[in-house]
């Protein structure tokens, strides 16, 4: 495939190209260029033109185009899941799922554009203005870097670029290495759409390297990046001459509290959220603190109903759990694993690799020392179970760590989960159910190391736009 | 005492005078004028003048002057205190209550006007409007009619007048006949802080007829009544011509559901908000609608909790609970009681009258078919209790009222207590405690026959005015 | 054609039936039943079941039933527009412009609901609250019946009835008389769109008659009329009992405020809005006060524009100016300027009645006594001109009249227009045009007797909904 | 004077101090701290211990703290401003109302933050969620690194103190090298006022070696910033590793644009705000852009104009232009002039300097092309005037600036100047004025390279808290 620059399909100036990868098979399923600076330029002084045109239309026209999307993208659902489980592979069946929440993050964020409001007033400031006339109204920032992650790619870029366009910025799509082919296509659909050619364009490439070329632009105006916590610090330092406005949503090590009078069959119908997406969902729930009255129990459940899922296959509908992005990944997570155990821990089913293929791994008698427990995210299907016996014990664990994306706490007595809710260093604190939801309006983003700024609904619409006030004085 | 009409204290036009009478005493401890309607007019075209020019000051001006009334109200704190007990037999513990209440409203609206923002719309419209500006301004109604209820005259009032003043609005303070003196001081400090007498009005005589003379009146612009159902209904339909902007707080026969997981020590407790002020709370709990599995235990620990408190002479710090408002309030209550009891219900303690004191009461054995759970409200302090088996039924009992002030409930299971809470219907529904309450910013205002509109912090400033839509056409 | 009670169509119980009669020809063009109270009744029961179910539907299950409206009102276009414009006299082509805002009104409503946040109050209370979690949540009235007029009766109801469906209430429609059957049509095509029979219904006959049994029922949560202000007082009085939950969109005498310096050109094409629908306009400019240095030209740029208008057939694409909407009402208009003619004003052109035709009048030498320059609303195609020499004059002339709906203002000094727009009593005020503006998102509605309430956009969401407290206390 | 940690008075455990001089003297003031490494650790240390208790009270009770500060800095109001006119050699008058806008912000922050609302989020959601619970709240950030700028030393802290303390942070004061010793003394009044001492710290020494420290280190969560680009760039850099929320106020180069059709008597007294602290305003207007047919006039009645004022001693009343910071600030304003001059401008008057005074200086002849029409934002009172012909060539002149901080506009013919305003690339756009308004209440930040984020009322609230979303699932 090719990148889209200006609405057309183009090489990389230096004709270089990369292979796609199917993780299932090792199959080469494609190839796309591998851009250099000249490419990256061109692209950016278009992309400068077309938020100029773009920025200027009334919202009732750009959302006339953009409506067509969400239909545009239905239309290639089947398409676009296949293309989408050979890149990652992801278990089709979850690719539609993704293809789903893509149109209606889509939908809704056109939508509550067309309704957003900003502020008045009047009458309020100091002796002497009375009278005077002060409002805000949300315009554009120019041109948008969107930097997607490789495990939900169409849904975490939507969420991005939905917003960017209806704004009234243009976006410069920079995909993760290992769904590019994916999110060509993707951007294929938006000009299929009606988007114009210098409003959305994809520049591919070595993730890192295009990247960079990117970030250090005085042609760029914000920059949306999710991704690692590493990757986003150098970002923020590469930035920073050009003072980009940034909204950050990097990892997590979500804890998942589970007190002694929650429901434990429920606790654990709500790992399915751990294995979905083979592990790799920045808040799932990657820390399983459990109250050591429960504990044995919670694990012995959890490894029982971890035998109902198929591992297998990614494009049969049947499967539930699929491969890491990649073999390396698999192997890291296998890594991990084991510095675990070598830690201390007990591992008491799975964890074997294949390829990049892992199955869901429960590791207990984990303790508050070790890494897995603290800071060391593990991308991948692993359940760390660590006891406790009080509720500060709880939290000084769920907190004890530089992330703070989100938290899951389940206990029968709500009047203690509400007060652990108000405690846990966290974004979003889910109560009643594990740390992964992210609903379509609440803001959703990091405390600590986890990120800057929030996305969803409303908040997504105001990080891709800058408020300007408008003061008409000494009306008297 | 006089009024207070234009800044000045006056007698009725034509002389006429009636008693303040101390319920605990039956003592006649002073007068007040009986206004006709040529009083009632003169205040009106003053209040119309007053509106103009304070209406036309900047918020910053109006708050300027404001900021004493706190001051000034703290500053006569005992003297406040002293009156409101006197005449309503409220203990005077729970009278200072009232003013700390009081005195925290005043200053919380006059803080929250100052920070009110209007909105601003623009480009969002249909073609052919891009470019347009578009915003809101909150500007004041005009005269603000302000009928009070006797059982918080200060707080209820402050409600209505610090939001009215606050926004740019005259009031003309119609007190419950039963409590006009504490009110005539009220204004009088009002206008001691600097409120322009013109700006601050109260008009005195038998509550029924100088109420309909404000009402029926088109100098008036809005009508801010708090008292019961049946009044409410008449100043609606004698508004009808002028359509006066309108906002009723009114009746209440408040469920509190207690389900068996409860924790019912603490559900005792909550209690007292039922025997504060005897009673005469328009959100206090009426009806104790209790699983039947622990029915029988609430009552006795009801009973028993009962046993604490001090009855008697309302100007003793030590008093709990004092008379109703008076003797005839007292007996109604004494009837309602004989009445269900009559009906089948038992009378486990209590209920005993002398004067305008009645003990507090418990009846048990109430049937869901019984007045008193359905829309009979006993203004006073009576416990009746109903059991119940299911949800279904308990929700059916709660919401089997032509009333829908607040409700509460108290259950072990959060989840239960949010489900039954989004099924009651209620304006407002208190979790983990009993249905009074009314925290100074949330919205506090009925369903069905309980009221119309909301009051509460920024909803208050909101029904003192009125949103005014500017838009500047043909920016292009 | 038939009633729709409980999603079938059906006569009235006692089998009356009422003419429908095309204001141009004079021909009956169908029939309607004029229902009894039997019929009102069972329609009222039914749409309590309704509002029961439809009430506990979630938001998106809802808006995937509304989101087909619009679609199956387009698909009925020429078929809508046809029988308006037969109806009503209304010109074919403004029933198109009128059909395109009432399915643009749909949209928007519904794709604002779906986005309509409540609030959070936390920590913010007195002294022992901490902790406490207080949020508010939008529920449904129950049943609303809508009161249609007959000016605009698509968009007018679709403001109504979209913004109850929305949020989860059932409605039963009262169409104006003159305009019944297209209102059964959008009746009948809701309910093709896939809305439950007892969530949309219709009943018919004389309009007093059925609007007063659908008002004085205990079964109607909420009544929203737009109408006159007669009528509105009516309902208002008859309501009382009930405490409805009340929106009312009433008269206007707008005033136009066209200062000398203003661009007359512009000015003149502003008139455009007095003559569609033939004048027959809620917040048409019905008073053109104009600067005496400007006056004469004014009228005279006014007459000559008004040459090049066609009046004639309503279902010729090319006609500009149809007839009123019965010969009663024309007679009426016709009456009016004669007796303004009486109070001596001068009738420059125009003013000849034809059956319910009317040719469009300029009146000049009208002066601030006459009782058109204060309250007497013209509802047809009249300019009557007033001069003034000062600001104050204007502000004078424009606000003396019980009206406040909407005002308009032109000035090339937009300093003096802000001031005089902070000092207009009236609910909207345009600058730079003429006063008929009511943009989809901006709050619409009047100041004094021009109505209560606002509605549009999320106005219209709030107005058919009740916010409810929650909270959750002693979280600590 | 010295530091202040943990509430006490010390020195730097180097035992350095630096020398506080007035550049109006020349004199040695005072001496203050030279800070090292050791002292901002622990000074850092103790901030994080503050923040925690401090963030866990209620709103009411660090309110209740908080409402003292504005009393005693008035208590303190002349002690302040002359030492402040001492340190920076600004005029005594103007030092005066510089605290009276200090007070005003302390109080209207406070005032806000105890109304501020979250969100509530329900039943929007995709299927499956209906029921779900959800909401936010704010929650502080932690420790908050305040850097401040030496213009308005006091009121620009405030907006990031206030701000930082109500919301429940703990404070750590970075002054300006220059205004050491006021800043010192604001501190020590926090404490006087309540603030307990490890929430309220200050550091001095080297600005940016201190700054620096700060700035690198984990125990740091936010850093508010006002100051210039260059520094603003360098913090942003050093702050990646740690990504602190930052807030930056960076520098402006203000166009403001004067119509021929403006009111040039009322544009030359807007002047005042370019005079006003002599000139070291960041949203002064910097440059002129004058239209051709008034450039000459305009500048005349600016020369004339500039007569009227009193340069000299700071500390006599009577005087309105005191000095520059320093005597190398002047310098740098007297070669700018002189580099401008060398471009090809005219210097009409002024520009003489004397140490670091300088006078008042208007530079004609000035061309798009110069650095002073574009970049070289000068920090002192000079007026450059830049002439052009039409809309478009001002619209390209004014933006054709790195910066976008604030603008201001004047014509006649507002429609114009709408439009003008909705191309502005500017945080603030002023019309009928100078670009140097600041309300507030209204959001004041930069376009382009002048900032990140807003300050003011609630949004600097909002850079000073972080918003959790709490989500309780599966009611149902």
């Amino acid at each position: 495939m090719e990148m889209l620059i200006g609405g057309k399909k183009c090489p990389a100036a230096g004709g270089e190209v990369l292979n796609a990868i199917n993780p299932a098979t090792g199959e080469v399923i494609g190839t796309f260029p591998s851009a250099g600076k000249e490419d990256v330029e061109r692209c950016l002084t278009l992309a400068r033109q077309g938020a100029e045109r773009w920025g200027a239309m009334s919202m009732d026209a750009r959302t006339a185009v953009l409506e067509n999307v969400p239909r545009v993208f239905e239309a290639h659902r089947d398409e676009l899941c296949a293309l989408l489980c050979a890149e990652m592979g992801k278990p089709i069946r979850q690719c539609g799922e993704d293809l789903d929440v893509t149109v209606e993050i889509f939908k809704n964020l056109c939508e509550e554009a067309r309704h957003l409001a900003g502020s008045s007033f009047m009458d309020l400031s100091a002796a002497g203005c009375m009278g005077d006339v002060q409002f805000t109204r949300y315009e554009p920032l120019g041109v948008v870097a969107c930097i997607a992650p490789f495990n939900f790619p169409f849904d975490t870029l939507t969420q991005k670029v939905a917003a960017a366009l209806v704004m009234g910025n243009s976006v410069v799509i920079k995909p993760p290495t290992d769904v590019t082919l994916s999110l060509i296509r993707y951007t294929e659909l938006l000009i299929e759409a009606g988007v114009p050619g210098d409003v959305a364009q994809i520049v591919t490439g070595h993730g890192a390297d295009v990247g960079d070329m990117v970030v250090r632009s005085e042609k760029v105006d914000a920059i949306s990046f999710t991704g690692s916590t590493e990757v986003g610090i150098e970002i923020c330092r590469n930035s920073a001459l050009y003072l980009h406005r940034m909204i950050m949503e990097l990892g997590g090590n979500d804890p998942f509290v589970i007190f002694g009078d929650a429901d434990l069959d429920h606790a654990v119908q709500e790992c399915w959220m751990r294995l979905r997406n083979c592990g790799q969902t920045c808040c799932a729930s990657k820390r399983y603190i459990v109250h050591n009255s429960v504990k044995n129990a919670f694990a012995e459940k959890l490894v029982q109903w971890l035998t109902g899922f198929k591992t297998g296959d990614p494009a049969d509908p049947a499967t539930d759990v699929g491969t890491l992005i990649n073999e390396r990944a698999a192997k890291e997570v296998e890594e991990q694993i084991a510095h675990t155990v070598r830690q201390g821990a007990k591992l008491l089913c799975g964890g074997e690799r294949k390829g990049a293929f892992l199955t869901p791994a429960v590791l207990v008698d984990v303790t508050p020392d070790m890494d897995v427990a603290k800071d060391m995210e593990i991308f991948g299907p692993v359940f760390p179970i660590i006891g406790f016996d009080t509720e500060e014990e709880a939290l000084a664990l769920a907190n004890q760590t530089s992330y703070g994306l989100n938290a899951g706490c389940m206990s029968g007595d709500m009047i203690r989960a509400l007060r652990v809710a108000s405690k846990l260093q966290a974004g979003t604190v889910v109560l009643n159910g594990c740390s992964t939801w992210r609903g379509p309006e609440i803001p959703f983003g990091g405390y600590k190391m986890s990120g800057l700024g929030r996305e969803g609904g409303r908040y997504s619409l105001l990080t891709m736009s800058q408020e300007k006030t408008v003061a008409i004085r000494y009306v008297r």
